[in-house]
């Protein structure tokens, strides 16, 4: 989303068939909140192909990434990494420091005077999936809870992203999309990149539970 | 979470088998992030006890409920009806809306001068699954787009949760817990509700990602 430094997800851990689904939401959801790239353990293609699928539709730039060697992306991640964990420090009491590590704080929002931003660094943000190694606790400079509670790591994914980038993520434009949703109070509305109407739903009155109507998910998403 | 009023969150539609996952996740997030109680439709049993079970172990107030008339369920609600979707509005420009129709923005936030709180009003969030009704985008009074993008039902509740309470969610207090993760930097605790130590993780080197050590997910959530 910014030249200055590079956010990448890394879904730690995968069973095929099980976790194909939760794979497949970190992947979008790191992609429509901010982050420059996913990478996803080798046993991940069909989610990855959903992801990829995704970005060729609705824009990027975006990358997805098949890797088998995660404990090594971990150990040596030129930036800062951030582990999301439910026995980690509050996201809300950390997340200056982190914003101030990777160059998203301004001088102002640290104390200073100039506004400046703070230097830029890359940031890997872990996402477990299966057991995660307790060197990944070791290594991450930030193990972070979005609350101390079990919930999900794509809801906990999500809320780090959003605070992360303060929001700005949601002002985000897209690249090379061939379509496009138009944000209305009633209505499903999208059109070709070049704003001509493609797809009308919602107009069905009641038949449109029935399936024949346009799906508010995407059919592939998944 | 608010005497004051009742969030709650609506899962609509649910495939059992293909949904049970996520189904499960909008549930946890729902009492993670602030809700006051999760309604999921009589198929997903099974979601429902995990969530349940959450409850039991980890505290709330937090209510699960099973029912088969969601068209009536939000056709009836007495308050105001969020219905997240991508085609929606965009959250960032609606948020203030959402809050102040709710009673959660202040007169200051809304441009006043007393500070005093609007009048609190029960607050039903839809989040959908198969295929929705148009007729729910009729009934919302928000059509909600957590950006316009296709990505995971689960992450658009997390963001919206989060900016409907702006962040309060996180410091919530969870009464009848028999068990506390206590968030530290590098570790994984948990303690009994009287503070006494329960099960402590990540000591146990390298062996703790063969599954042998405590989980950081637990087994149950799903």
């Amino acid at each position: 989303m910014n030249d200055a430094r590079e956010v990448v997800v890394l879904r730690y851990g995968h069973r095929p068939g099980r976790d194909d689904r939760m794979t497949t939401h970190v992947g979008l959801t790191a992609r429509a909140l901010g982050a420059d790239r996913v990478i996803f353990p080798d046993n991940a293609g069909q989610s990855a192909e959903t992801v990829r699928g995704v970005t060729d539709r609705f824009g990027g730039p975006f990358a997805v990434e098949l890797r088998d060697d995660q404990k090594a992306i971990v150990r040596n991640f030129e930036g800062i990494v951030v582990h999301l964990t439910m026995y980690g420090e509050r996201v809300q009491e950390v997340e200056e420091a982190v914003r101030e590590a990777v160059g998203l704080a301004t001088d102002g929002e640290a104390g200073g005077a100039t506004g400046a931003a703070s230097t830029p660094r890359d940031l890997l943000v872990v996402v477990g999936g299966e057991k995660v190694p307790w060197a990944l606790y070791e290594r991450a400079d930030f193990n972070v809870g979005v609350t101390n509670q079990p919930h999900s790591e794509v809801a906990g994914l999500a809320v780090f992203l959003d605070r992360l980038f303060e929001g700005a993520e949601l002002d985000r434009e897209w690249a090379d999309a061939d379509r496009r949703v138009v944000p209305e109070a009633t209505g499903k509305t999208v059109v070709d990149a070049d704003g001509d109407p493609r797809e009308k739903g919602g107009d069905g009155g009641d038949g449109s539970e029935d399936g024949t109507a346009a799906g508010d998910e995407p059919d592939d998403r998944d």
